[in-house]
Parts: structure tokens; C-alpha cells; sequence
């Protein structure tokens, strides 16, 4: 089986929830190897994630021209194409990893790249093994990326600063607007944002705060249960003292009992089961035991695509893991992910290094306590002075007509070599 | 009660929703009042709105220092607060125009600035007719402002070309990230933006199509009644056409028999009513008839609040009805509102006029037929060229620590010289 490349060919797919610099880690990856000329040869990329590996819908980025190559640097979300699509164990799915190590091989692939979060790692983790059980000589190297900064052995991911400075900026901004207007009209504001297991999203929205009593008033992280009676008590103090309250809760807080707050059980103005979220309870919740007048908003993809407020180390970081992957790669490593780790004494500066796959995959990084203040409505100053370089710097993209120039692309798959894969 | 200044006092006040851009107005009242020297004596601002002046509460802006006024101009929402507050008629409410008058005399105020929609103009009118029924001279001069854009008399108002810059990069944005995945994950995604009873802010999500097929796929107006089995069909078509389906909806929509979709009839997880919003009611529409994947976005405040993604030209529009006022003002004009007129044959060029407020007042422009595309889901290619300009360039705004350096003044009050208002 073993066919073994003169230049190092490389495959790089994405999976799992795209961000606003995604595209950027694969613009470094493509970068990267042109650049290393005699050193790498082509650099395919699966449509969809995995789906299009196993699928051999592969993109040669060979194609792409320099025009396009520029946008995808600035472009938000998968230019390629993600996917949610979890393989299994190679004994519980050995077709499916026979198929790609059959891709791999009928397109001389030397060194696989998967950029994800902490499935994906796992994913690339026993693709790495499968391969070595085979015979087949493979590099495969875990790319960092998830906006929930949950992935275990990195300082942060690229996708989280991003999503941080949104989230900072829009509360700063809905706080304003809050403040003008609350002597006549709304006093709560509540701004949901995502993180189904972690906080970290939700802690970004105290960075816009100067000093301690400034929006937002309240933050709902899942790390701490979510009491109704607390809540609503902190709310009507803050509203009295302050004349309103901002709140910003994640989307994944649960009760005493762990049942998720989002779970509505309403019908809506058709009869049908009301889709709950969070803040829409929480609404429901003030209005009815404070009656005061609020408005919530839901961020929801805004958030994660919102390349127009990237933050610059954000984005430098995910340009960073693009590189570095294909560096280590060449210098013959495998079976890690690249990391991102603070420069000791710079405020803002990152280096990028590595970390085995195995000790990655499965393992979540939670909001630290130290980073919650002690009521468990905010974050202390141990947390806003962790979190704010990674929003530190904005990174524009370019404009025209009104709009980002954003790349949209639709990009030809080469020609298939093997026949279709028909799964089971 | 004549009692003649030297020199023209101006007192503004800005009254209901805030914008991204109102302070920029403010500011270019004070800064053309300062330029003016020996013409414009002080510059006083109601704190909150109309609500300030009845109250004596008010600003004077000479105590701003320079670093102030330089963040004023880039800070959304109202620096010096708004309110929701409808005045009556003199007949009806007699006391609170006398006492307005009387706060006027007290400061030597000769000219009233009053920044606000249709209900604004059409209260400075009444101020304007009473003051001249009692003998108080008194220029009245109403500055336009409303993210609606239903605002009759003046080509656009200040306000909306940035929440309409906003939707139409966020549903570019989003749209992008729903398509990366649609293939495995999420089909269709609801936005939903601001606009009760005018669908401009929604067909302004249009404007960041290329071509006729690219997202926003449906756009849900207010001018037009929504029907549930015909939706519920182009979304069913939209998506095993192109796999994946982007709605922009108003708030404002309604069915047949004039029915909010936004009124939800259901209970939270708490057991309380349930917060509508037309978003989620979609949603539940979505999956309970198609059972596809869905995500919505609520934008509320985030829109009208995005200083961060301000259009220039909504800037530059804002800046020169504030200049505008101060110019009218001093020509002698009264009772008449600013207006923004297109320069013909310059594709995004502005100049200032003036309309009589007694021609402005309750009046409400919608969304013009022939803007709304023949199916009534989508903006035509004669409303595209129409906003277009109006989103076009960007003002970005410093940034200081990765969030933008917005202005946070608690602004001091001056010393009253009236004894306290108390209404009726």
C-alpha cells in the first residue's frame, strides 16, 4: 500500500462550527506551502470537512487565484465547505477509515491536516493510528479552532477572539443604547450569547467594562446553576440603584436540577411547540415577577460570522496555526496539534507549539472559578485580564458597494480517481 | 415676556429610539454653534429628551471638554439620553407648554432644536404655535432621525443607513456560515430585524446580493400580509433548490386579518408567558412543517446601536442636519424640519433643505411598492439602486483595548433657576 510521495502533498479539511478566521487558517496552510516551493507539493482540500474526504470531493487549491486567495483571508465562515459529522471508533467504523486512507493514498497525500475542535482532534488522533496500523505513511497534524475556547492545550483557539470582541462591543453598544432611553423605556436588556458548555463567550462581555459597576450588570455562565429567585432579585436591585440592568446569559445555563433554561414549553402564534432560548425565558421571566419593560436580542450566527469586528490577534492566531502546521509537517512531526501560547512578559504576544493528539482529544477547558467573580455574575479581574488581548486589534476587511468584499466562491473538485463510496 | 438675548441660545433635545449616529448630530449642532462665535451664544441640552426640559434638567454643552466632544461624534446612542414621552396638544395639556416656555424664557433660549421621527416634529410644531400664540419669540427647527426611515419630507434619516449597513453585512455574514454547514447541519436561519410598520430596515438585507439568487432568499414585510402555507412552500422549495434558506423578517409582519406574528400564546419554562418575536415564531413554524434544522438571530438593539459598522453617509447626513439647523437657525427659519435631499446625477451625493413641520407631522412613508420585488419576498433591482447609497462607506470608530472608545458621560446638570415642575 505504501507509494511514498517525492514532495510532501497535503489534505486539510475543516469541521465542526466555522468562525470569523477559519478560512484565514487555510489561507496560512496554502500560503505556507507555496511558499515552500520545492517543499510541499499540492495542497487539496475535502469539501464539507470529512464528508468530502470520504466522499473524495477534493478541492486542488492549485486553482485558486491570487485575487480569491486574498478574500479568503478576510472571508468568515468555511469557503470550503464544514461539516457536523462525528466517525466513529476504526472498530466501530472501519469502512469509513479504510475509505480515507484509500483517498489519501489515491491522491499521494503525505500529510493530513484537521482543523477543528476537540471531535476533530479525536477524529485526526485515530486516523493517525488506523494509518499506522496500516502501513501507510502519514503526517497528521490537529489544527486548533472552536469559538467556546473549550479546546484543552492551547492557550486559545482561533475563532474565539473574534467571537469575544463581538460580544464585548455589542454589549458596550446595546448598554448605551439602554442607558439613553431607560427613564421612559427598557431597564433589562438581555443579550444571548453561545456556549452550550463553557462560559468563555460569555465572559467576553465584561471586557468592555471600565470599571467595576459597568454593563453588564449580570452574567449567566453554565459553570454556576441558574436560580430564578437570585436572579430575580439581583435584577430588581440593579434596576432600583442603577435605573437598569443589562444581562448577558449563554445559551446552555441550567437550573438546580440541570434542566437547560432554553427549553421552552409554549406554542407560538401557530400552535406549535414554541422554540425556547434562553433569553426569551429570561424575558418572560423578568416580565412577569418585575414587570418591567425589556427587550432581548439573540446573536446566534452573528456572533461566530462576524468578520467585519474580527479581532487582529485573533486573526494573526489563526494565521499563525495555518503556518506552523505546515512547518511541522515538513520537519517530519505528527500526531500533534498545533498550540498558541503566551510570550511571558508581552501582553499580546503569541508563539505557536505543539501538543500530542492523545492528550487533546475528549478533554474540555471550562471558564476557571478564579475567573468568575465570587457572586457568579461576572468575571473578575484575574478573567478580564486573561481574555482582553485576545480581542486586542481590529483587522478590517475590505468594502465594496456598502458591503465586505467577501469571497464566494464555488470552487471546481478534481476529477475522482476512485469509485463512489457507498457506506455499510 | 419678551426678553430678547444678544446672542442666538439654542437649546436641543433629542427624543424617542436612539441611533448610531444621533450624537453625531448633537455634536455638529455644538461644533457649528462654537464656529459661529460672536452668532451662536450657548449650546444647552435636555437631559433626556423633552422630559429634561420639562424638568429643568439641562446640559451646558461649553463644558465639554475637547476629548469629549471628539468621542461624542463616534458614540451611539444618546449621549444625553432620550425619552418615550408624548407630549399632548396645548388644549390638552396647557400646563406642560407653558412650562416649557417658561424653562426657555428662563435660559433666553431663542431657538429650540428638537431631533427626532414623525411624533417629534409634530410636537416641535405645536411648540412653535404656542410659543407664537404667547408672544414668545422663538425659532423652532425639528432635525430628522429614525432608524425606520418612515420619516416623510426628507430623502433619508439619519439613523438608518447604519442599522441598514449593519443588516445587510450581518445577513451577508450569516448567510455565508449557514451555507458552509447546510450540507450536515442547519437548512434554514431566520434574522430578525427592527421595523413595525415600514419594511426598510428588512429590504436592506438585500443589499448585500450579487445576484438576484444570492441570500437573504426571503425577505417577510410588513407591507405585505404573511401567509403561512406560502412560506412555508418557498422555504420548503428554497432549500431542495439551493440546501439552505436565509429569512430576513420585520418585527412588524402580520397575517391576513392584521394579526403580529410576533404574538406568541405560549409559556416559558418557568410557566410564564411567552415572549413572542417573530423569529421564534418562524422557527417553530419551520420545524413543525418541515422539520428541518433552524437557527434564528434576534438583531434588537445590536442594530440601531452598531456604531461600529456606521455608513459614512449616514454620518456624513447626520452631521449636516446638525450643521443645517445651526445655519436655518441663524438665517431666521423657523417651523421647518431639516431634510436630506439627493444630488442629482452623484451616485451617494447629499445636500440639506428644508420642509414646513406642519407638512412633515404624522405622515409616514413606507416602503414603496414598486422597491418590494412582484413575489413580495424580496427587494427589486429599482429599490437596491435606491439604498445602495446609503450604506456606502464606513466610519469606524478608535478602539481602545479591542472595544470601541465610545463617550460614557454622566454629563453635569446646570443650576436650576425655576422652582420644580409638577404636571397638573
Amino acid at each position: 500500500m505504501i507509494r511514498k510521495p517525492d514532495r510532501l502533498n497535503i489534505l486539510y479539511a475543516q469541521s465542526g462550527g466555522v468562525t470569523a478566521v477559519i478560512n484565514a487558517t487555510a489561507w496560512a496552510v496554502i500560503d505556507a506551502a507555496r511558499k515552500a516551493r520545492g517543499g510541499v507539493g499540492r495542497v487539496l482540500v475535502g469539501r464539507d470537512g470529512i464528508v468530502g474526504v470520504l466522499e473524495e470531493r477534493l478541492i486542488d487549491t492549485a486553482k485558486l487565484l491570487p485575487a480569491d486567495l486574498a478574500r479568503l483571508k478576510m472571508t468568515p465562515a468555511g469557503a470550503f465547505g464544514s461539516c457536523r459529522f462525528k466517525l466513529g471508533t476504526p472498530e466501530t467504523d472501519p469502512a469509513r477509515y479504510r475509505r480515507i486512507l484509500e483517498v489519501l493514498e489515491a491522491h499521494a497525500i503525505g500529510a493530513f491536516f484537521y482543523n477543528g475542535g476537540g471531535d476533530s482532534q479525536d477524529t485526526a488522533q485515530k486516523i493517525a493510528a488506523f494509518s499506522r496500523t496500516e502501513g501507510y505513511p502519514l503526517k497528521v497534524i490537529g489544527l486548533p479552532k472552536t469559538i467556546d475556547n473549550d479546546l484543552y492545550g492551547t492557550d486559545f483557539s482561533p475563532g474565539y477572539g473574534s467571537v469575544a470582541k463581538y460580544v464585548a462591543t455589542s454589549t458596550l453598544e446595546a448598554a448605551l443604547d439602554v442607558a439613553s432611553m431607560s427613564a421612559t423605556s427598557t431597564r433589562v436588556f438581555i443579550l444571548e450569547v453561545m456556549g452550550r458548555h463553557a462560559g468563555w463567550i460569555a465572559a467576553a462581555s465584561a471586557l468592555g467594562q471600565r470599571r467595576p459597576d459597568d454593563p453588564p450588570h449580570l452574567i449567566l455562565f453554565p459553570e454556576r446553576p441558574f436560580d430564578p429567585e437570585d436572579f430575580v432579585a439581583r435584577v430588581r436591585e440593579t434596576v432600583e440603584s442603577r435605573g437598569y440592568c443589562v444581562v448577558v446569559a449563554s445559551e446552555g445555563i441550567r437550573d438546580a436540577t440541570g434542566r437547560f433554561i432554553a427549553e421552552g414549553s409554549g406554542k407560538d402564534a401557530f400552535g406549535h411547540a414554541q422554540l425556547g432560548g434562553v433569553a426569551p425565558a429570561l424575558a418572560g421571566l423578568i416580565g412577569a415577577r418585575l414587570g418591567y419593560k425589556h427587550h432581548f436580542a439573540v446573536a446566534d450566527y452573528l456572533q461566530r460570522a462576524a468578520r467585519h469586528l474580527a479581532s487582529k490577534t485573533d486573526l494573526d492566531g489563526a494565521i499563525a496555526v495555518g503556518r506552523a502546521a505546515v512547518r511541522l509537517a515538513r520537519a517530519g512531526r505528527s500526531e500533534v496539534m498545533v498550540t498558541l501560547e503566551r510570550i511571558p512578559g508581552s501582553p499580546t504576544g503569541f508563539r505557536t507549539g505543539s501538543i500530542p493528539l492523545g492528550e487533546v482529544a475528549n478533554r474540555e477547558r471550562r471558564l476557571p472559578d478564579t475567573f468568575i467573580r465570587p457572586d457568579g455574575y461576572g468575571v473578575s479581574a484575574l478573567g478580564r485580564r486573561h481574555l482582553a488581548p485576545l480581542i486586542s486589534g481590529e483587522a478590517y476587511p475590505a468594502y465594496r458597494s456598502g458591503v465586505p468584499d467577501y469571497l464566494r466562491l464555488t470552487p471546481a473538485e478534481i476529477t475522482k480517481r476512485l469509485p463512489p463510496f457507498v457506506a455499510r
